[in-house]
């Protein structure tokens, strides 16, 4: 391999408190937004409609919280996850200024904690990763953890630190300039708003969309994901699963679209609180979705808005009417392959 | 199902006179533009070229108008043909003020007939359509019927009423501020005009394109047309068909596409005066299309354009040289999968 | 066939130095840059970032230069290739001005050489095409030769005439207004400028990307390319591979966007000197790529910036790490499907 061509960094390449700043800036545009609406269906109105987002004092519709995340997760793959194992948790995740088109993204992160694996084969790896705009200010910023291979099984290991991560999300912070009252349920399709929902009440969403490998594979470039497990049949055919694997986060945007239909005032991603990508997907499943609701959270200051924790569940080739989710023991029933703890804002 | 989840309307929540607004204004971009280039390959350099379009005094090019008519129908689809059994027909299609990208459109329905079916298991519907801009200026407005189930066989029935429809659409209204006498022939890459076609002509549009199942996906969802049976795999292959079923509009959008082989000056589409999904169409489909002159019509006032009244047919895995369309007894060709009578307007 | 219906030209419908003017001037908007994203994954922090472009003193990211490329090519298409039995070769392709959203391409050739096959089923014909914006400024110009049948082996032929062409582009053009030395190799992704790169220097990109049929024909949809073997399975599943070929253009916009990973700096494309498509690509196959460093050119006048000439060659179905090229004969290598020979701009 020539020295010019990246391999991504190894467990022993990461040292506690490493800052990696992420290649590839990447400015947002309408075109994101159209690919979006093709690749996921969501229809949430805030961001359907500029119209609908000046009513509410807006210049313009933001573009969906999680082309933002999209587009953040995908710069660290080449620093972080190029020699994962494993992708195994999210935690802390918060969006703070949203993204309009024109807005140009960059992505920094820092090592957090470190463990070698007791096998010495591997270890996990947790960093914060923190996507700016072109005016340096926060738009998501989220812990995840993966486990990373070693290049070389003897290399000696950092001390094992593990981070401290809060159950839910540090801060919420609502859209800046946004008067939810404004809102127009009609126009919205849905009467449903934030004091309507109860927590322990659970939805399902209905709907299936079968996944295509032209589809996760154009989503993933999109997001200049450079995994290999997602692009390469021919390496993909002779390993473990003989297939490519989807994008976790392309499960993601399709639980959230499918969603709607129950949420569909549940407009802005406040919040990942934490994340669990159960089983891997491929080209040909159908993905199912349904919801519960675990908190109802006043946001300070707001009469207008409120707040919803939600645990949003994907399952696959499996409709969602029984909800879903583990097996007595505590293991993910096989056909989750999500299992996503979130915060939304909805008007009140 | 919680008491959150739209499962669409039944046929006896329609009532006639009923306006039913739709949910979710959605802004029209250049990044729609780009996906409707990219899944159906249109050619018309009124649509394609901002110059082109400045030439004849307007300011951009406007969108394709089937754009308009794709997401002005995706809107109707959680509260009119969710639980359709089949889409029967169109009318009095009219094309008003264009679209062009930054516009808003938005969506009401009135149901206008309704007809129980005379087993009782559903009935009729009918509803006209029209879709605004953020000015409140329609911009399309057209009559559709769908055969909708009851959720319940014993509900009591509306009296019949179907609405008189026009065999051809009532009004015909070209581009506003464009002069078609600048048009470039050259550019536009066929020097037929509109005195140029006699009605009874036929033209074989030679070309065919094969569609795959992430394409009409794609598209489906870029129009937030919800209908299940076009993303579903897992609940359709225990089907009827076994298959995914492909929106009509796809269908229709690349019937227009390849029309442009013998049609390049055909620029605008006035009206949609009727039309029919002949036969199903599925991922891996190859379609092919012809088309007959029906009529010549002068547009008031107008020198510079006039309008052709044309049936596009669409046939699949079949070349439509021998200008498929029905046998002796009046059905359909089995390969016929579209009959669209519409009127478009030419330069002169 | 209708007489409105074109059947594109066969070889015996041109003439030595006849100008073809070709239809469809297109408008390029950050639609087509989002696709482009979408359908072959670059991550070059020029085309990727406004404010990256901006730092340069350009006012906004241009298109990949590919983009100009494969929409000028495409309007050539429906003229000079439609009866094409073989595409053979480039030569002297010159990027001019660089092209930005909002700009309209339109494209003109000439026929530079004309040789019919010794069985006079069919012949060679050279053209020169030239795409403009619509200042009247080139963007890209370069000659293609292509083998293309007669109508009727009976017609008379020219007199044999082929056109002297350089081994590398006559020009190279840096993109005005822009000052290298304000690269950001940080943000670009990776250290290597210029001088670091050495003539015999061989780079294995790594990575490989499977294609699908969805994906290269809503590219050749993209670039309005019409040529026939790449959208319609029902004619192909007849023909001689039984398949629909893939457009050249797209296995080089992959092999461009892997090259990435060992060229991070080779941001703009400054000529094609020369390309084989050596053999044909399927949908299923997995593209990789590897380069070679043929030369270090010097731009006049400029301490900012330098060219490398590169040969880019991509393989299928077959990682690169032994950089496949032809056999000892000379013959290419069964899986080589393209043999680039290009020059790009360096930051120094």
């Amino acid at each position: 391999m020539s020295g010019k061509t990246g391999s991504g960094n190894f467990f022993e390449d990461f040292t506690l408190g490493q800052i990696i700043e992420h290649a590839t800036p990447r400015t947002v545009t309408t075109g994101d937004v159209a690919l979006y609406q093709a690749l996921y269906g969501p229809r949430f109105a805030l961001q359907s409609s500029d119209e609908f987002a000046r009513a509410l004092g807006l210049e313009r519709s933001p573009v969906d919280d999680l082309i933002a995340f999209h587009i953040v997760f995908g710069k660290t793959v080449p620093d972080i996850s190029l020699n994962a194992v494993a992708n195994l948790g999210y935690a802390d995740g918060r969006f703070a200024a949203r993204v309009f088109p024109g807005d140009t993204l960059s992505a920094r992160s820092e090592v957090i904690g470190l463990k070698e694996n007791s096998n010495r084969k591997a270890g996990v790896v947790w960093v914060r990763t923190t996507g700016r705009n072109q005016h340096g200010e926060t738009v998501v910023s989220y812990v995840r953890w993966v486990m990373v291979r070693k290049r070389d099984e003897a290399a000696p290991a950092p001390a094992a630190s593990a981070p401290d991560l809060p159950a839910t999300a540090a801060e919420l912070q609502a859209p800046a300039g946004a008067d939810f009252s404004a809102w127009d349920y009609q126009q919205a399709g849905a009467h449903h708003r934030w004091g309507n929902y109860q927590p322990g009440e659970r939805i399902d969403h209905v709907d299936g969309i079968t996944i295509e490998e032209a589809e996760h594979m154009m989503a993933a470039r999109l997001w200049q994901n450079t995994a290999r497990v997602h692009f390469d049949q021919h390496a993909a055919g002779k390993g473990r699963f003989g297939r490519r694997l989807i994008y976790g986060g392309h499960v993601i945007s399709l639980a959230r679209a499918l969603s709607f239909n129950g949420l569909a005032n549940a407009c802005v991603i406040l919040a990942i609180n934490g994340g669990s990508h159960a089983n891997p997907v491929f080209a040909g499943d159908t993905i199912y979705a349904w919801s519960e609701v675990l908190e109802r959270i006043e946001l300070p200051g707001r009469a207008d808005a409120g707040a919803l924790r939600l645990r949003t569940v994907a399952a696959r080739n499996r409709p969602c009417a029984d909800y879903p989710l583990r097996d007595s023991a505590g293991t993910y029933d096989p056909d989750v392959v999500l299992d996503l703890d979130y915060t939304a804002l909805l008007p009140r």
